[in-house]
């Protein structure tokens, strides 16, 4: 059966894409941070790229982090568990990987971060939003700037038609809270008999903390397999947009 | 380049896999519809699956169709478009299809549906908002009811660990809005030239009611594969749950 | 670079498959022995399933053990090796594996013998010699036996446009003689210098003679991965031919 | 069911491979050719590259092609046919490319041409007659010649340990006779008579000569796969070696 145990593997081998990434594209930046915690979202105002390393949640704003502790206390305490919503972020991608049909990036990392433990939902960019959205403000418009082409907004996520931009790409996933609680919950034994079950021993209140490294390996993995068919079939030539 | 044209040959490859199902699993029915478009959601209390093949929108919420309707008209009439979520409903699916680390049938499914053009999320049951639950709410209680165990609720949407649960699989995607409108949006030309952009020739101001039966397609295609997978292992004696 | 303890890996694998294959298909039987070593090949008019295990070599012809034996102690002493033939035949295989385009039976076989370290050749059935004859001599008539369909000869090797036709699956394959030897031999080294080299160590004058548990067990492990295929596409229905 | 009317397909692809390699290895050359018509082979001290594009056989040796073209005449004339011997060489190939234990270039040249019609035995370098060398014989021996490393002799065929070397890729691979004679064979019908089958229509003597080019064309595309997967991982530093 499923077991979060094996996403050790998966790290170390985002350990080993991170070192082969490092290598072909030095300004590759991969990272991952959690961007809501139950139903307290952070807010991206006072996003800071420095502060996910100074909290034990990986949060970009210290306020949320500050918050989110009290409330795992509360759970902690409780018994109880509370899911979570991850975001990783792949900056200075080169523009053209990916594919149009078959292999379409896009659809390879929600598969990959689908295969997480205990995810539930993927977005890219706007996500799940883009619904709500009419084609006039979904747009990402493109101006010149001093170094060249500039979205002025990145609604895409960094990918289109299955292919990168050169924007950042940003992928969110939504981990489910632990289904390994102190609070007792109705099920049936394997004859068919009612009983209430209540899990004891290790409590985990808030799992997607750990997804968080689990995300950025996955992220590492997707992204250099692309890298290399790129370079099988370009020789390496991509470089940033513009 | 991508283009929706291609989902064609997804809708053809569905239709041999439903097929395929119809002969292995006769119990089997895939039913995709759609619940949102732009901000306006269906009332899941007037859900009605007879609905859904009434109105050009595969809505199962006859009241959320009469205003769709309206809503397309103002955009077809202001040349914008909009964006949908479409859920696929496969009711019927044994216990067991899918696998614990590789190919697990979320994992599958997330791709495939993600694969189809202008998806920018996607759910399985609770989807997203397993993120603002506890463990207490999310968990799918179990009780024995007259025909063999009964879940009280679906916010796995079918699928525990990467392996069906014998209930409803549920997937749900987000479709962006076009971006071929009448309306003009800032981009630039090849050589760096700053241009206003507008799309003429056939506007179509929501994309997302032709993906309900591209999604219905993916599913299908996703569960024969696990399908004939669960044949080889087991020679084909999974059956309902209980 | 590759070595021959990763066949240690093939073995086992071969070995769960074998386990899987007695429960599938229980009077399938997978044999291979040497057929050949040096110029010096078996007398197949003495051919005899019960001496196979009698010697060291996997010899069906007592005598020529013998005779391998000998020459074996003088390629010892001189310190040089010789090549062997080793065939891998499968008795009791169903009719109606394998595929007619992609995933050939014939052609996974040919790939996987060959990716055993140190072989340079695969024959199926009449193999090479299929080369001299003609369609009058190479076609395997059929006549009516008492228990069924009864071909007069097995030129195919029990596999025909990549399917098998419920005869004997023969495949053969020629393993080089181990470069590993005692007499000097001229190569350069990395800057270009002029030498002669002598491997010192454990010598092994017939690697061949090891090939045949791995042949045997790449046999196991293709013929599993078909009859898992077939499985699900028919439900597990193939029987013996006629 | 199989048949040789898909190798038209096999072509083409490898003319899209040819293309590409032409591109990535300008000096790379693939050549196929007969070197045998049932027993009748060709006397490799009368090699000429230049013949073989001359005679309706591709053969590489002008009077094995009139003896050939006599005994084709006399096997049209009595309804039979006859097996023959192809062997493709690719000169000019870069030493590195293939795999050490997934993916060796010679188990995927192997399955490859045992996947094309009417094939029975596939050969690399020495191939079947490997068997019959002494260690001391077998080995390909090496000298500084004025351009480079030289070696004495190709019974390697070009591929070491599933890579290649850098000398000439040589395969060979046996097509058995066409079925499809008017001499009459003995079958049964689906319900198990006994009948004799004559196979009237277009009637083809010897279909070695029309796998000439799906032998190249699978060279073609093996190559072309190794190459990129190469370029992927150097970024495209393979040269001639030495």
């Amino acid at each position: 059966r499923s077991s979060a145990r094996e996403t050790a593997a998966r790290v170390a081998a985002g350990g080993v894409a991170r070192a082969a990434l490092a290598r072909l594209v030095p300004d590759l930046r991969i990272t991952g941070y959690m961007v809501q915690m139950g139903p307290h979202a952070i807010d991206r105002a006072r996003f800071d790229w420095e502060e996910i390393a100074r909290n034990p949640f990986w949060a970009p704003d210290a306020e949320a982090a500050g918050a989110w502790a009290e409330r795992l206390d509360e759970l902690r305490k409780t018994g109880n568990s509370v899911g979570a919503v991850v975001e990783v972020t792949a900056r200075g991608v080169p523009a053209g990987l990916g594919a149009p049909v078959y292999a379409k990036l896009d659809a390879e990392l929600a598969g990959a971060m689908m295969s997480i433990n205990a995810v539930k939902g993927v977005e890219i960019g706007a996500g799940m939003d883009a619904a709500t959205l009419t084609g006039a403000d979904n747009a990402d418009e493109i101006r010149m700037g001093n170094d060249g082409p500039r979205y002025l907004s990145n609604r895409a996520g960094g990918v289109l038609g299955g292919i990168t931009t050169g924007q950042d790409v940003v992928v969110r996933f939504a981990v489910k809270p632990t289904s390994s609680i102190l609070q007792p919950r109705r099920s049936i034994t394997r004859t068919g008999e009612e009983v209430e079950i209540v899990t004891r021993g290790r409590h985990d209140p808030c799992v997607g903390i750990r997804a968080v490294p689990v995300g950025e390996a996955m992220m590492a993995c997707v992204l250099l397999d692309h890298l290399l068919l790129d370079r099988a079939q370009t020789g390496g030539a991509r470089g940033p947009v513009g």
